[in-house]
């Protein structure tokens, strides 16, 4: 079935200290900030915080197995990091289509994360092919 | 000491099947296009793919451990997914330094992925706050 502008997908999540721990072995991003709580206690978020591109795979997660769901091909990825994703909270993550380009099976995404207060942590918008969906 | 516009890194980098495999569990997108061969090999890729928000990766490596280095702060990122980058090949990652936001403490570079034939996978372009060497 085909996706209708203003349809939309939202998902709480939760990414752990131990998941960064691993995603930092896995991507190679040792970076101190996400990983060492005594270098991170020292910078102005008191804390690790979470890789901003470890947090956005929360798109891809939703984008690749949900809406659209598989088969979706991801074409392009605009992300602002706008506050400060801690390991260990719970956020969510908003996605709505709206845009679709048919002839090339396009569909334009809003892609946000929010904590549960609603202060936005990441913006961006994504552009998606799937072909019996967009 | 302080970066100067021009400034670049390269670095080759290799993504295993295996890797996806992990990513896919850690992050939550097993979309099969990357981790079913049987799928793969139906669609216009003939084979797995690596998941785009994985390719990606390698841009926070160099910039969160390399160039700028640990202090990084990522604030934004454009992703534009060229062509498909395949597990188990060779590609190398170009991160280039292409202005400076004194006052902020900002950089834009440059960020793309090719494969070993000089053919663009990934290009964008990142902020990156770093306090001392921006």
């Amino acid at each position: 079935m085909k996706l209708k502008i203003g349809n939309f997908y939202k998902e709480e999540f939760i990414i752990t200290q131990e998941m960064v721990n691993q995603f930092a072995k896995l991507s190679g991003d040792k970076n101190p900030l996400h990983i060492n709580k005594d270098f991170a206690s020292k910078t102005r978020f008191k804390k690790p915080i979470v890789h901003g591109l470890f947090s956005v795979t929360s798109f891809g997660k939703v984008m690749g197995t949900k809406f659209p769901g598989s088969g979706s091909i991801q074409v392009s990825q605009n992300l602002s990091f706008k506050n400060p994703l801690y390991p260990d909270l719970k956020y969510y993550v908003y996605v709505e289509l709206i845009r679709i380009i048919k002839d090339k099976h396009f569909g334009i995404f809003k892609t946000q994360i929010f904590d549960m207060k609603n202060k936005i942590i990441v913006d961006g918008t994504g552009i998606v092919r799937h072909e019996t969906k967009l």
